[in-house]
């Protein structure tokens, strides 16, 4: 099976062997070969514009949503009081365009490691970055790890976007990641890390749960469905520092008329809840 | 695109246009083209063994736990005392194999239209085949919007595990068809059908749940998570003729240990409550 052929793109990665999901692409926008990174756009025939790091689709324009939604809101709404919150990845803009939109929210740091996926993401797919716009936000050039290596104290959510476990953000899923990321946050502060899925990788991803649990005094895997990412979706590992921290309850309960006036698509109080019932083989797995 | 090629069976079909999952195939087990459908049983090298109707992916051994114990386990935990169940559908024997489970059913009778269905199933998927071994299964071999035509208020429990609104499974998405369920219902009855995905196919959902809406006082949209299925989940729709039904809340709640010894690997009571959840755009799709 080849990755590009006959007009339709192939995910293929080690990573979940012997499946593919493909998207009919009308047209390449964009390739290059970054530092760090192969990047690719294209214009598919049913979802809309998509972002594709080193082969795998990071986000298309039609089920996005749910992924930054998501990814923000969970760890947003288990904090009492927000205001200062660091993104690690997320050089699309999406997730940028989502934590703005929370009322408590003041001051956003981006730590992007490749530049060419924010130029790419601005030329390319204008809805995810529009979140670069936001005078809140600042948007640093640099490795995450040693970003956080140098921050101590500082914020009260931290969100880490970023691609798989291979290629530029492996040192994401490491313990030594987990523990700087607790010392950069402030008191009561929380973690929200892209974290797989029990479906495809149940073994690493227990692994990197168990190093959460290790770090933090409270932890917790929810997760949310994102059609083109493989097994159709992604789960997230959280920690908190503050011992009191029940994720699967937020503690900010938006109405349905704030939702509605934030334009969020998938993220609701009750949608919060659910996201951290687990199928029982995956609970089993990660709480032990 | 092509459907065999190189190894792998990919997926393509109008419903979800532009997009196709694949699955590496180490050995073509069975192809035959029955009186209703064309027939293919292979085995993958990473989900196990599949089942294709009309190139459709019915269910993989690797992922069909959930489909079959979501779709039983939801309305039989949702009536207090479901004894006699019909299967409309379910040729694999999953459904089966999951419902005789549940400590209160005493009969169950599925209904099949393309008997090839379950001698595929019988010869090559053991693991779901092993249904029809139990004694309080009946199985006839006929259309299931006849059968229920003639059959009276005396069902506790019926579940639709069709196909998709292709081909011979049509009919089980037509009002008729809900108010034949209906009718077959005894007092208290319940139903739960295969309902497509939110994702894909949302105004054709939104209109079977409008019939369900209209056919029973309370009807619910849950869903579970299919890696497998287009957009990896899968919807169901369901209708109680008892108007104090709340789907998302079970009146049978049982243990972990009772779990357990049921070997359910995917529903639990949180799992039951979290599958009516849904994502803002698709509960303001179907709930208006």
């Amino acid at each position: 099976m080849d990755s590009m052929k006959k007009g339709w793109f192939s995910e293929l990665n080690d990573l979940w062997p012997g499946v593919s999901l493909s998207l009919e692409v009308k047209e390449i926008l964009h390739t290059e070969t970054s530092r760090f990174q192969n990047i690719m756009v294209v214009d598919t025939k049913s979802h809309g514009r998509a972002l594709i790091l080193d082969g795998i689709i990071q986000c298309t324009q039609n089920d996005e949503f749910s992924y930054q939604e998501m990814i923000s809101f969970l760890p947003l709404c288990c904090h009492p009081n927000p205001r200062k919150v660091l993104i690690v990845g997320g050089g699309d803009g999406g997730v940028a365009r989502e934590v703005v939109k929370h009322p408590s929210v003041e001051q956003v740091e981006l730590v992007e490691i490749d530049e060419a996926v924010i130029s790419a993401s601005k030329r390319h797919l204008p809805d995810m970055a529009v979140g670069f716009a936001n005078p809140k936000l600042t948007v640093s050039i640099e490795d995450g790890f040693k970003f956080m290596s140098r921050r101590t104290g500082e914020f009260d959510v931290i969100i880490t976007d970023s691609s798989d476990p291979v290629g530029p953000a492996v040192s994401l899923f490491e313990r030594k990641y987990f523990e700087l990321m607790r010392d950069a946050l402030s008191p009561g502060g929380i973690v929200c890390s892209q974290g797989g899925t029990p479906w495809a990788n149940l073994s690493s991803v227990a692994e990197t749960m168990k190093i959460c649990q290790q770090v933090f005094p409270v932890a917790a895997f929810g997760y949310t469905s994102v059609p083109t990412y493989p097994t159709g979706q992604i789960g997230f590992i959280m920690g908190s520092i503050n011992k009191a921290t029940e994720f699967n309850e937020p503690v900010r309960v938006f109405s349905e008329d704030e939702l509605d006036n934030m334009k969020l698509r998938y993220y609701s109080p009750e949608v919060h809840r659910a996201a951290f019932a687990l199928p029982r083989f995956a609970k089993k797995a990660l709480y032990g």
